[in-house]
């Protein structure tokens, strides 16, 4: 399988490494060598966290998806618009397969790309797009495809539950646990996106979507980030048993005609000591299942650069041996509208 | 699909159950439907929690292998060897599917089996024989299949999680805790295979077997069983900030000479509270999972009847996809003697 990586920050450099360090166990478990025979990434000169000796350097992004000797593309640029989306539409269009790590592309137009996948016939996949090295997603389609599934709920973003752990650990307030975040690189300078909890949000749409057969729907999210949690908030919370988490929480609900309907939403939530998730700490991402037959599971890792890169190239292995699955676990004109 | 199900207590009576009343949205993941044509049990006077009219009843259980109207087989009869044995080897040679929960039988001739499932291309799962709902085994196989993994742990008892967690909680010694699950029906009246260690170390064979690819060898583990856990060893642990777990471990270690060698053991282990695992209470069932990009994760759930039929039938939505996979992952021939 012949493989181009576009982008090569934490996520596509940790991809290079790995492709490159688990070349042999990969070719056992896949089946076939994974080689990467070209990359693309904005700035050329830019020194890069991976070995990109004898691998061809392609100026023009969008080019990947035009040739021949390219079986798949891995997809690890970012943004729900611009090269990213141009690259992956072309790449589907062209029936190569591509494996992305881009929430808010999928989120935003993750539909749209699913339907282009289905008409080419290539496998479009971002198992990487939710809470890194944990393979949520095909848990939901897969593992626990016996169930149905009537609540999600999760620790989604790293940089926030960082933040809170430090100001519970720590007695910070939110400023100091920010810049300290911001500091070890766990919070960019500009932190709105997680802190304001549209990242959450972005990975939630998508959990909801393969959950419940939705499509994603970010403007039905009410969002509520953790600017305005105080160290007096996470103190009380203590007090009553219980700790301040930010989760993304899908729920199935029957409204009063018997019908169904799915309730997203992002907020920091007083969990219960008592609750498996209210153990998750620091940089870890969690997503708690509920299925009739299965009760409740939970799945936590790492998220952020070679974590990422673990599910990104589990993915690609999935698609070497074959195993294809609908991108949202149905196919994407049945998926409903919330 | 054409499914026959052998043993109908807790997990086999679940698993009709859960056919029958997701048989809807099993139809929609699986492709097809999945009609249960036969059950077997060896007791047919005994009351059963499930609906079986419909279904016929096979007196001689060993028969279900023969019909050529059976696709595949549910064995949820439990043993290593006699009727079940009987039924899963008989049924793999002539090229029936088998999902089966029976960690005693797959530690003990897991090989021997797989090796007739590849014989005859029929697919031999057993997701269930692991923790319950939770799909760790396709974790290990699928979702952190980019990595080398360098060490796996597990609460993988129930019983033993609740009697330690009991202890604990209120102060109760060992007797009494056991005496209390006995009555709660969380462990047997002859619980040794539970609170001896038994039960953890066909499950450690297994994932072993999976995150290593080595043959399962109950043999070659240490086993230690928590009977001489005492109330003042877990009032010391929790001074010093930690909990006594029975732990399932297995770890890759280098040798003197460059070779690696898979260690594993099942004992009461000092966890201290920082670490994930720690916090798993109760009857809940747990593993984690290091790999060189992944780093750890770690997936949680629920064991017994309901949770371990949704694996059951995950198990069988798959096979219905035809999705394939060697039964530890890779070829019978070519697991590694530990």
């Amino acid at each position: 399988m012949r493989i181009a990586v576009a982008g090569l920050g934490h996520v596509g450099a940790a991809a290079v490494r790995l492709l490159q360090e688990n070349r042999d166990i990969l070719a056992a478990r896949a089946g076939c060598d994974l080689d990467i025979v070209a990359v693309a990434a904005r700035d050329k000169a830019k020194p890069r966290a991976c070995d990109l000796s004898g691998i061809e350097w392609i100026n023009a992004m969008s080019d990947m998806a035009l040739r021949d000797d390219v079986d798949l593309v891995v997809e690890a640029v970012g943004g729900a618009s611009g090269a990213a989306y141009d690259l992956v539409a072309a790449a589907l269009r062209r029936g190569k397969h591509v494996v992305t790590a881009n929430k808010a592309l999928i989120a935003a137009r993750g539909v749209e790309l699913a339907t282009l996948a289905e008409r080419s016939g290539a496998q479009l996949s971002f198992e990487a797009a939710v809470c890194g090295a944990v393979p949520v997603l095909k848990m939901l389609r897969e593992g626990l495809a016996a169930n149905r599934i009537t609540a999600v709920r999760g620790i989604l973003n790293g940089t926030c539950n960082y933040i809170l752990t430090r100001m519970e650990n720590e007695g910070a307030d939110f400023a100091d646990a920010l810049a300290d975040a911001q500091r070890l690189g766990y919070a960019e300078s500009d932190p709105s996106d997680d802190i304001d909890g549209i990242d959450t949000a972005n990975k939630l749409a998508i959990l909801t979507a393969v959950a419940f057969g939705r499509a994603p729907d970010l403007g039905s999210i009410f969002v509520e980030g953790i600017r305005a949690v105080t160290l007096q908030d996470l103190r009380d919370a203590a007090a009553k048993g219980g700790r301040i988490k930010l989760l993304g929480i899908a729920e199935c609900v029957t409204r009063d005609d018997g019908t169904q309907n799915v309730i997203q939403r992002v907020q920091p939530v007083f969990v219960p000591i008592s609750e498996p998730i209210a153990a998750v700490d620091g940089v870890f991402n969690a997503v708690e299942i509920t299925g009739d037959f299965s009760g409740q599971t939970l799945i936590q890792g790492r998220g952020a650069g070679e974590p990422t890169a673990s599910a990104l190239v589990a993915d690609i292995v999935d698609i070497a041996r074959g195993n294809r699955s609908y991108a949202f676990g149905v196919p994407a004109q049945s998926l409903d509208e919330t």
